[in-house]
């Protein structure tokens, strides 16, 4: 048996528990049935079904034809309409609001089968910096107050197989960020200091949950992981907002990720994760307080309504195995 | 498109969206692979296999002996180990205890394949009365600080399809119950009631999100539901702590919930759900505050990193469409 551990933000409690049955379980992955490369809606060719939000391509191109790198086009089934406005109201003692809000999907690269890993350093960095661009354009909008970035990877996750990223901005801060922005604003007034600054700088003293540093980054097993092989990753620089990230960080993440998605993949058979951005609330100074980063969730093999009933959860891959597992994956 | 509603307990905000094709999936469950019943190790036979913790039987019947209708075992692969202190320590800016606690088995009925709506109201009640005594019992370990009891009902959420249910006492809350536990102090602070206690009673006037309603409890479709035809009941009379339930009560909850049952068996094939108590945490004076329930969540049929990731919610069925949908059904 392991241990009970907390998670330092949010104070959520986990179980660490190396010695479970349930560990075989987690090294295989089971595929989605994948729509097939002759139906993709983000091949090439088809272009003209989509009008294209954003994109980057050869000089000259013009907008929803092909020669693109990269497009970033409305979603077919948005879950939240960009028209009109914001309309808070009560029923009785509910809040509810109109469903405003952005939804788009980023075609990442014009090829249908190459996934982060198999793409060059620059077909990454081009991904990352869209979410850059696309979270300062939708900053202007002052009815909008989170964007989210969800990357889904592999071909365990969803059945679109092409490479694609979805980005939602929301008229509200869903809770898993307003819990992160009350831990770290709580560790704030106590000591001064990030929370999530502090992290880095003991884990990469201590070393032995770190998978992979470099000058301006690092990837971390949390130490209180919900999930088998969950990473996270952070900038060492302190910024609250992803916006902020420089160029040369954008390069420098995109051959992080890349290294650390191929550990997974050679550790885990038909590997799958969603990678989220995590960045600070819209229209909030949390510069001091916030940190950004990304949390790779491997695909989850076995679903309990009992997590999602109690906040309560049992990992059976203690972290400091998982970071060792990934580490000597990454090294080779 | 529908809604962005917040739960008023936990400020968690979900997407109602009632017009989305994932609906189509919803109807119909996965089973799991079942364990056959000659290798049930809940069934009559094999008592001597597990030293009970407390049962209920025939008059004169020996422990771990034939003759029983209900038993409590140790899981014979526990989460947490009864046995020693708890000692909470720091591993730097972390925390961290060893997984001391309580980890136990109610085998709720000597038959293999009768399911709450099938076994008689007698045996449902033998069960709710097990877990009141289970919880006063184990009210007197003052290591312990949370009890959760969850209930794996049907053939799609557990190999195991001989009745049971998990009785687990942990030495720290869990984030669902805490935040549960803050939202409710919060507005108690505010307005000096119970937030469920007003949730009843505006429920109970709109009735367009109630399934069922007894003299003694209510079944509700949550507000801002994050599953489709996710249930909650809620006993009408005030109390925090479940063990405060009386003889009376627990015929009445037996009765009410092989009834909401059974509708959802008939809105869904296969249909499977944990159902998970939400009683006070122990060794606090929360008896204003807080307001026991119960939650069923059905299986979910997709899951993605994106809910984990985010802590936001997008449910397909609005639960003004649950209710009337369960409702017709338990008037059958």
């Amino acid at each position: 048996m392991g241990d009970l551990r907390r998670d330092p933000v949010v104070n959520r409690w986990v179980i660490i528990d190396g010695e479970r049955a349930e560990r075989e379980a987690i090294f295989q992955m089971e595929l989605c049935a994948p729509i097939p490369a002759a139906e993709c809606p983000f091949c090439p060719g088809r272009e003209a079904q989509d009008d294209e939000v954003f994109a980057l391509g050869k000089p000259g191109r013009a907008a929803n034809e092909p020669g693109w790198w990269l497009r970033v086009i409305p979603d077919k089934y948005p879950i939240l309409r960009r028209e009109g406005t914001v309309e808070r109201r009560l029923e009785g003692i509910f809040d509810l609001m109109n469903p405003f809000g952005i939804h788009e999907v980023v075609v990442e690269t014009p090829e249908h089968h190459k996934g982060w890993p198999e793409l060059d350093d620059l077909q990454v960095e081009r991904v990352l910096s869209t979410y850059r661009t696309r979270s300062l354009d939708l900053r202007q909008d002052d009815r909008l107050r989170q964007l989210l970035v969800v990357k889904n990877h592999g071909r365990a996750v969803s059945a679109f197989q092409h490479p694609h990223s979805l980005l939602i901005a929301l008229p509200t801060v869903p809770k898993g960020v307003e819990e992160e922005v009350q831990g770290a604003a709580y560790h704030f007034r106590q000591s001064q200091r990030c929370v999530y600054c502090d992290v880095i700088e003991q884990e990469v003293q201590m070393g032995k949950r770190v998978v992979l540093e470099s000058a301006q980054f690092v990837a971390l097993a949390p130490f209180a992981s919900r999930f088998p092989l969950e990473v996270m990753v952070l900038p060492k620089r302190h910024a609250a907002d992803y916006e902020t990230i420089g160029d040369e960080e954008l390069l420098g993440l995109a051959k992080l990720l890349k290294t650390v998605l191929g550990s997974l993949e050679e550790v885990i058979q038909n590997f799958s994760c969603s990678i989220i951005l995590h960045t600070a609330p819209l229209h909030q100074d949390l510069r001091a307080i916030y940190h950004w980063h990304l949390e790779l969730l491997p695909k989850i093999t076995k679903v309990a309504g009992f997590e999602w009933g109690t906040g309560f959860f049992i990992n059976p891959i203690p972290p400091e195995e998982a970071a060792s597992r990934l580490r000597v994956d990454s090294e080779r």
